[in-house]
């Protein structure tokens, strides 16, 4: 049901950045459901989390962790969300973090710990401490496919994109990968998205980058305006290649790169998300903020009305109408607004347009790729959000998630 | 799929409101899709209309006609909304109103136009007024449930309620019909309610009556969150009987019965929402305004991941408490708020409560008719909207709309 090619291109390694993807058994025995990523000394770490304020255990230590520095190792798990679990929660959470210091020498706040599943069921702590030794073990430079797929819950595809900038006779590599299908508003950050690069980047200017990065990619995206209590988006520097982006030419292609990795994993959510069958890019423009952009794009972008006729590659463009005209905003002229279905307009000046049909819209409904182009004319502010339509599917998959 | 039973109960006629309804082939063939409501002269009107920026041209017609005040005739059809339609809208709304004005020798602003059905498509004009002339000659006095059908749309039943007051030796009667199934988040009213009384009631109050009303009953619900181009609801005292309300015990009679009426269609139009096999009502208490309140209850509401769990029993409570948590109340302190699923509680102290079992989450979940009650620990302030589950029929309803 996924949209577009699974096809994910060369996944480079990251000079002091290993990864292991073991089996704890935590939802279904044998699965590979426990990723562990090792980071060497020295790594610059920066975190986007969960806006929701039912924050899972493992967000709240993470945080708390990654504010210490040092941070070495990320512990994740899928098949249990740890949210909704209060204070044993945290204590669940902290426990395995523990098993990891303890085997491995390191501080228990060197490891950041990130979870994914069914919310308020008890952390399985014995099965994840019995897998932790062995994921420490077997920790290498390559894997990446095996941890995305290692950190999947509802998804069907792993996620993970790859960037090597060559410069100057220096190459920079960025490599990331991410998960989530349902419940997806991010407010910060994915499900879980974890990049990283062996660029040399000082905290405080990594945190500012992941910040403007997430801005663009996964903080644009909703699949059902559902925001998890588990978001998490981290990106981490290693410094392991010795180049810093202190030449400017080298620091924009760094950040271009980087951007692009970051909005091919967020649309990677989109294009996989639940029961999802066509992609589809909601752009506001002429607005006169970016808020009320980002307001009417997602008005759009969660009406179910909207997502159902995109599934049905209905050209039904009355919704979208509706759905602009009651996003909220203040003395909204309607004659100065006109509505595009990729090249084709449908509405202008309050009412369909004086040339569309029925069969030019139907045209464009029936890609898997949509882009719908809302115009204001209030202003000239502008904002982009990524969907996806809504489908039989993703009624099923969530009605029978927990049977 | 409905909720509940079907069974109307008697609707009483209410003097000086006569109805018709007949075919105008709107959208098909020998379809009852055009309802006539005529009222004695004299008879006061209050209305609420949609907030939706889109307001359809019989909407916007129906407001300036009703300020005008003399109102003689409701002129309803199904099949086609009349919204997105520009000028032209506007046009085809008043040469139907103009129809009826001729035949029945009243002028064209005595008449408000009511549309629902699809949006953005021209309104068969030839195919009403040709209708209208019967519909005029065969006005009666009785015909509630004929009416109600005859402004269904994807409705399976229609929505009719009635009530009366007996008082010192006098009798005031209250009967009202709605329709509407999705595309429903009335801000301001259903997509089309109409209640009629005999009492006597200047129109300021009755304005102030009506909105009370709705605030309590069709402001309170949501189906899919999506505020239609179209909504409108109605309240006429024709004063037919004599009596007016000077009395405080009979206004407050009266008033009761009238909320009953509304709470009753509202419910109604929940009960029959598209797809909807369960009644569901999201109470918040503890807030620390009524906007908080209500910000949370919407949350839950409308999460598609709250719904898909209703649909399918299953007391998936961490997705109500990841909806809570994500609604934007600020500086929420999960630590106060208890969450119980009709009488059981599932979570209390920010996680799951401590003698809460998945029996029990299940067996309340079974119900058709399902209770969610959000405490928030922050002030002394409630409200409550209503809402259903979201099934595979939804999507096979929206999707297959049009075709």
């Amino acid at each position: 049901m996924a949209v577009g090619s699974s096809e994910l291109g060369p996944l480079y390694p990251v000079a002091g950045v290993s990864m292991a993807t073991v089996s704890a058994g935590i939802k279904k025995a044998g699965r590979r459901d426990l990723v562990l990523f090792g980071l060497v000394e020295g790594a610059q770490v920066a975190g986007l989390y969960t806006t929701n304020a039912f924050r899972a255990a493992p967000v709240t230590l993470a945080m708390q962790h990654a504010g210490l520095g040092e941070t070495r190792y990320f512990l994740v798990n899928t098949g249990n969300a740890n949210a909704g679990t209060g204070a044993a929660g945290l204590r669940d959470a902290l426990a395995c973090c523990q098993k990891l210091a303890e085997i491995t020498g390191t501080r228990v706040e060197q490891v950041l710990p990130f979870s994914t599943g069914v919310i308020g069921q008890p952390l399985p702590v014995d099965k994840i401490t019995a897998a932790i030794p062995l994921a420490s073990q077997t920790l290498a430079t390559d894997g990446w496919l095996d941890a995305a797929q290692g950190i999947m819950t509802t998804d069907t595809r792993p996620k993970a994109a790859s960037r090597q900038i060559h410069y100057q006779g220096h190459t920079l590599t960025i490599t990331g990968i991410a998960k989530g299908a349902g419940m997806i508003k991010p407010n910060m950050a994915t499900m879980l998205g974890f990049v990283f690069t062996d660029a040399l980047i000082p905290q405080a200017q990594l945190q500012t980058m992941l910040q403007r990065a997430a801005d663009k990619s996964f903080n644009r995206i909703t699949v059902d305006g559902d925001t998890s209590t588990n978001d998490c988006c981290m990106l981490v520097a290693t410094g392991s290649s010795g180049v810093g982006l202190e030449d400017q030419a080298l620091h924009d292609q760094f950040v271009e790169a980087l951007e692009s990795v970051f909005l091919s994993l967020a649309q990677g959510l989109v294009r996989d998300a639940e029961g999802a069958t066509k992609l589809v890019s909601v752009r506001v423009q002429g607005a006169a903020s970016r808020d009320e952009a980002l307001k009417v794009a997602y008005a759009v972008a969660e009406s179910p009305l909207v997502k159902t006729a995109l599934f049905a590659s209905d050209p039904n463009w009355g919704r979208i109408l509706a759905a602009v005209g009651r996003a909220g905003v203040e003395q909204l002229d309607v004659s100065q607004v006109g509505i595009w279905l990729g090249e084709v307009c449908i509405v202008a000046n309050g009412g369909v347009a004086a040339d569309y049909s029925e069969e030019q819209g139907a045209a464009v409904m029936a890609r898997e790729e949509i882009d719908i182009l809302i115009h204001l004319g209030r202003g000239d502010h502008q904002d982009c959000v990524w969907t996806c339509d809504f489908s039989y599917d993703y009624v099923k998959i969530n009605a029978e998630y927990r049977t």
